[in-house]
């Protein structure tokens, strides 16, 4: 079995075989660049090595022999030499898998020094420093990653000698040999640890969280070394083909002078940058193969160099990681510059980086720093810092008067709306991806961390976290992006829209043939909508117009009304409140389509909770406190999501059906609105549907049929109980459109809470159950298989029939993806994911 | 169109088209049996009738005339007779729809009376009494069924004359026109009113009731009438084929002489027992005609006759309802007397019946002279009488001192395990059919009444209802069967396992290709289960065995352990019961198949509930209230039905898991017990079930590995959760069988919680949108197609994989049909509903 490729006859082999450092080594060799000779030992050799107890075999001893001879032929070196011209033989070995693992495995370099080679280095290059210089590096490296030997245990010294002589002393004491003097060995013992160090822990965590399959194995590229330490001509550095945070076409990076790569990295010296060496050799030798690299590659480049006596060689090359602003600037320029087409430069920006165009963000740099004092559920993007406030009056209170609030619960409800809203952001203990916290902070575009099980809140007046305890007022810093909490404040990079942005997302849309909707419940949010780029409005949910203090209020009349009258005052005033609602959003939309879902959370939502909000509203509705408690009571539920809400509430109370659907129409009349789509949540029977059609047709009848005017309205269903999409068939025979409720058809086709489900999942997440939230990323296997089934029984009786996305997933750009791949017809998510949605969208648009 | 046909006629048509009744006449006609002449409108004459605008069309007029005079032909009889020989001709017109209603729509007798038949008549018979008492019957009857005048208006009076002269007054005086003289218009008037009455409030609701087409429309009877009143040698009467009551052969029924067939049904005559015309011609001739009638139809009948003169005619017959004693006796005899073949005599037992063989039940006659005082679920069959308690513990204590108790409560839940036991039987006011209170009862035979919210508990001292007050201390009666409550005591008739029922089920079980098994928690279950015919255990839900005092105590400390050290010590007495518990089962099955659930219930159903419990675990616990308060709190639930339950505890408890197995592996070696089967509730993901499966391996190892035993227990899985039954494929290659946990997927399917939907189910009720609880009964739609997605993926990947159902619609003689439509091995149920299940699986058993 050949283990060992040099790189051109590696032209053909795939990045799995030899890994991507080694494949980015061997393109740029045909390219014709300057590259140290090497060899490849290939990842079929890492298997083998682990097959083989740990061991390098015979046969790849064997092949390693040949392959340094060859090397010894093709660059004129030895390892142990008699040449008086050239420097002896040194190596580098570097780890390399197929799929990047950055600093998780070892390198060792300057393989071969010994104490011959320090005599033949300082000999001819007249640099004492350098020889004993690299001798003294390898030793601390080579006990360090081959030994295990802590790179603090080896001490300063006076003099080089007595450097070296510590140096060897110390390996002798811990190893109880000799430091070893043939190449050849020291070798065969750094493939071996590089080998090794593909299964450390931090490798196999790296790989886990990453999703990169446990026994692909790292490659090993052996390299003749360069020397960028060798003299005042000579140097390390780092550099992009253009500047990786603005994006600007120019080389950018960092050189330091008499150094090797590993310096840069270790923080030590200071670099400088490239700008400096403008107009010099290096300058130009640069950007040539950056002009080279770029036209190959056809993306911005990552490059690794040293320059040896004034030569350039290149050690690494890859698509280099870039900023938001800059992958956005990129893709332009490069589908500009004719480098890409359309489609490629669409696919060049990554969702998820579409979100730093919308909300500030830590600085990367300082949070490096800074431990986290706990680590809740990324539930919306964004930063926030202020002072912890746990009772909602009082975050209301200190916002007005000015001060910045961290609004702290154990779970929000629809009551602490206005709090939520007069908070920089919001951390709770309980409750998940889509709990009320969630879902409301990510509609309002604010930084929320949620289900952060580590804090405990203690009476109201303070928290623990990290065993600290952290009181009312104090300052905190929370990250909605990675569910961190921070105790005092972070240094904060601001949100901009820029006009390249702009420029991108009109690049994204012409390519969309899924329409992306958006999430809104009112015109505030319409207005969002619409700036992000929203084609209309896929969910108005109408329950979120109630929730206001003197609208709430009616809903309680209504729901506590004793007689049939009662209830029709009652609803007679949200009539008046939600008809004005949807004339402000009518008039914003100007004829885009506008899908209203009828009312659908269970009744509780809408109730007191507090003893003190109870006795409030007892007072306000007439009657007795005991009573109002009672019938609380009694509408409590012992699984309320699978309770009485949605469609079930419109077949008990067909009132408030009657009333949305006069709202409706009348509205539509009054302004001449014409794109109106009704929409039916939680359908699980056709009897139900039929049911409320029924209503919706009389209310019709009534407000339009004794009128001229004509509103061919769309009527359509939340398909979000299993049962809905297992009878498909018969509901599409009833209406215009699906749209898919991915919330709730997670939670019911799991049978998971996903209120409850969190205290719980982090055993599935430790032990690999489950690879990813279900409520972040739609689970294609089980929910995604009920959706094809809906589809496909849906087309089949109602071939014209509409379907859409509007759970959280339709704006999560790994579940667009899939839907992508059923050929829906519109998504729909709140305003503040509508970018990433549009570009996901956009990305798998040609998928079919 | 032919509306209108004679019986010689109508020999080929369906029922459909002429009624039932008509049907029935049509056979005697054919068997030359004696039946009074006539003709049938169709129900096609009445669907015109409605299309009509609930009026006779001239062409079904002139049908009636052109058979009317045809009917004189025949009969020689006329309406304006000038014969002195014969009476004038009188007829009926009875109405009959496909589907028997009895007593729902409307019959009219004598129609052609009038003044000269009056005359005619009398002087004809020379029996004035007769001519006199036709004639106002007629009226009384014309005047309520078709002009709506109750009958009670009618007075009496001292003669003859003066009767009919006030009767036609009342008439008059009435409608404002003399009572109709013209026989025609008579009978136009009756056959308008009979069309009418199939859409009387009456029949509507009896349709609903029995699934009956609302379009199917009823025919009617027009006959010449023969005279049960004629003289002494007439009469009219009822008669069964065999006796109903105890299925003794032998001829069963009653006869009033001088009479018209109402005055039996009305109630004011007595009849006599027809045993005491035993050796008159009557006796014989009725002998005969049950006979010929027996053996066409090959069942029991229920028959209508009338003498006039001596003469019998024969009016309707029909297959005759039955006791479940007579039902089971008749159905072995025909059987014996190769009247029928197995199957067919399997299927003469209606399933419901074998309910009545356990339960004593409350004695028809009686209560159907009581109004309930409430109407609630039958949750559990039988029927119990006793004094009202609300308090669990008071109720233990007043039975232990011989008071027989019902314990009424809003729920009951674990804790009350003790006080349902020492109950006749349970009034819950909230929960459905499947609501702990109804399942457990079910478990035990015990009556129940579930989720009867027409009664208010108040402070738990007493419950109103029927705008009455019920103490604490009332007796009161409940009726599982119909779920209805009464105040008081209700005579009760009691259970008995006959003979005849024994020899039936070993002629049922002779059938079976389905395996019928138990769900069976303790020893006293299996016993209960052997000796109802279970073949085996099917389901023994391992948390039960954990709720009495003792053990649940042992449970908390497991729950609240703070070290698995503590979590161990806990679970390690746990495993000392279950162990014991297990023996105990082992011993009884004698090898028998026993599948064991591993622990299902969400956590927070151990924890005390009441501030005094909490107290008192606290101290048992050695913790305070109020950290044992904070932690219960926090193992609260949203959606405990969608929470941290089933598998999931045993992920985040995987010494649960271990425990459980290792109770199972050690009882089974030391008893030598091989059928084990064991079972994962609640799987949704194939990493979950391989999870749990190398835990067992490990402690099967661990236990057996070491000795020189094998057991070869299976391995399997609930199939409960919608996303389990959609990676059918996957999950089928871990496991033996599949167990549909029918509850759970109902509730998930459906998006509905069984605790919860009682509420406002009943609105879907109301407005048909559903037509039967869909956890009463399964859902074919949505259910079983989630099921035959299962069991199609399933057996697709793993051939010999097993399929049985252990929900609560294994015992429900309607699921079962379904079930064995699908071709599973095995139901499971609760052995009281065994012998209805083993019915109801044998006659379903051929049916693939």
């Amino acid at each position: 079995m050949k283990f060992i490729y040099t790189f051109p006859e590696a032209k053909e082999l795939s990045k799995e075989l030899i890994g991507g450092k080694a494949w980015s080594l061997v393109k740029m060799c045909s390219l014709n660049l300057p590259v140290p000779a090497g060899f490849i030992i290939t990842t079929e050799a890492c298997k083998h090595f682990y097959q083989n107890g740990k061991k390098l075999c015979e046969e790849l001893k064997t092949q390693i022999i040949e392959s340094l001879a060859e090397l010894e032929k093709i660059t004129g070196k030895q390892f142990f030499s008699v040449s008086n011209s050239e420097t002896p033989l040194l190596l580098s070995a570097r780890s390399g898998s197929c799929v990047s693992m950055p600093g998780m495995m070892d390198t060792i370099l300057n393989i071969g020094m010994n104490d011959f080679a320090l005599k033949k280095l300082e000999s001819l290059t007249r640099n004492t420093n350098f020889a004993f210089d690299t001798y003294t590096r390898f030793i601390q490296m080579f006990s360090d990653i081959v030994m295990g030997i802590p790179k603090s245990k080896f001490e300063k010294a006076e003099t080089h000698e007595e450097k070296l002589t510590k140096f060897k002393n110390i390996y002798k004491n811990k190893i109880g040999f000799d430091f070893p003097q043939d190449p050849q060995e020291q070798l065969f013992k750094a493939i071996n640890a590089i080998f090794c160090s593909w299964e450390n822990s931090r490798a196999k965590f790296y790989r886990k969280m990453h999703n990169i399959p446990c026994d692909a194995g790292t490659a090993v590229i052996v390299q003749s070394m360069v020397f960028g330490n060798f003299d005042e001509n000579s140097g390390s550095g780092v550099f992009f083909s253009r500047n990786p945070i603005t994006g600007k076409k120019e080389i950018f990076g960092e050189y330091l002078k008499k150094s090797q790569g590993e310096d840069i990295v270790s923080g030590v010296f200071t670099p400088i940058s490239i700008e400096n060496l403008k107009n010099s050799k290096i300058w130009s030798d640069l950007n040539k193969v950056s002009q080279i690299l770029e036209s190959y590659f056809k993306d911005m480049q990552d490059m690794e160099f040293t320059i040896e006596r004034g030569k350039l060689y290149m050690l690494q090359t890859r698509c280099g990681k870039r900023s938001h602003e800059a992958a956005v600037k990129i893709a332009l320029d490069f589908y500009k510059e004719n480098l890409i087409n359309k489609t490629e430069a669409i696919n060049r920006v990554e969702c998820k980086q579409m979100e730093c165009f919308l909300y500030s963000h830590f600085d990367e740099e300082k949070i490096k720093q800074i431990k986290p004092i706990a680590q809740g559920l990324a539930a919306s993007p964004g930063v926030a810092i202020g002072k912890v406030v746990f009772d909602p009056k009082k975050a209301i209170l200190d916002s007005k008067n000015g001060q910045k609030i961290i609004l702290v619960r154990n779970e929000t409800s629809p009551e602490d709306i206005e709090a939520v809203q007069h908070s920089q952001g919001i951390l709770t203990a309980c409750g998940g991806m889509t709990s009320h916290a969630a879902v409301v902070t990510r509609g309002m575009g604010k930084c929320c961390i949620s289900g952060c099980n580590e804090i405990k809140i203690f009476e109201n007046s303070y928290f623990e976290a990290d065993e600290k305890i952290i009181h009312e007022g104090d300052l905190i810093s929370i990250d909605g992006f990675s569910g961190k909490v921070y105790l005092g404040e972070v240094k904060t990079i601001p949100a901009k829209f820029s006009d390249n942005l702009n420029e991108f997302l009109e690049l994204v849309d012409s390519n969309l043939n899924i329409k992306v909707l958006a999430n809104a419940d009112n015109s505030f949010d319409v207005k969002k909508a619409l700036e992000f780029g929203a084609q209309g409005v896929g969910l108005c949910r109408t329950e979120h117009m109630f929730f206001a203090q003197e609208r709430i209020n009616c809903m309680r009349k209504m729901i506590f009304a004793v007689s049939p009258e009662e209830r029709n005052n009652a609803l007679k005033k949200l009539l008046v409140f939600q008809k004005n609602d949807f004339k402000k959003m009518f008039k914003l939309l100007m004829g885009k389509p506008f899908v209203i879902r009828f009312l659908d959370p269970p009744l509780h939502e809408f109730l007191p909770n507090s003893e003190n909000e109870i006795l409030k509203t007892a007072c306000s509705l007439g009657i007795s406190f005991e009573n109002l408690k009672i019938s609380i009571n009694n509408l409590k539920e012992f699984n309320p999501m699978m309770g009485h809400r949605g469609c079930r509430l419109l077949i008990s109370y067909p009132e408030i059906a009657q009333i949305q659907a006069e709202a409706i129409f009348s509205t539509a009349l009054e302004t001449n609105f014409k794109n109106i789509e009704i929409m039916i949540p939680l359908i699980g029977d056709i009897n139900e549907l039929k049911f409320i059609k029924n209503i919706i047709k009389e209310v019709y009848d009534r407000i339009i049929g004794s009128t001229n005017s004509k509103i061919n309205y769309k009527f359509g269903t939340m398909i979000e109980i299993p049962r809905a999409a297992l009878i498909a068939d018969k509901i599409a025979k009833e209406v215009d459109f699906f749209s898919f409720g991915t919330n709730d058809l997670t939670q019911m086709t799991y049978g998971l809470s996903r209120d409850d489900s969190q205290k719980f999942l982090k055993h599935y997440y430790d032990n690999n159950i489950y690879k990813s939230d279900p409520f972040a990323h739609i689970d294609i296997q089980g929910v995604g298989e009920l959706m094809k089934i809906a589809i496909n029984l849906g087309k089949k009786s109602n071939p014209n029939l509409k379907i859409g996305v509007c759970g959280e997933h339709a704006g999560d750009p790994q579940s667009i993806k899939f839907f992508a791949s059923l050929n829906i017809d519109y998504i729909s998510c709140s305003p503040y994911r509508l970018i990433a949605a549009r570009l996901a969208a956009s990305q798998n648009s040609n998928c079919l």
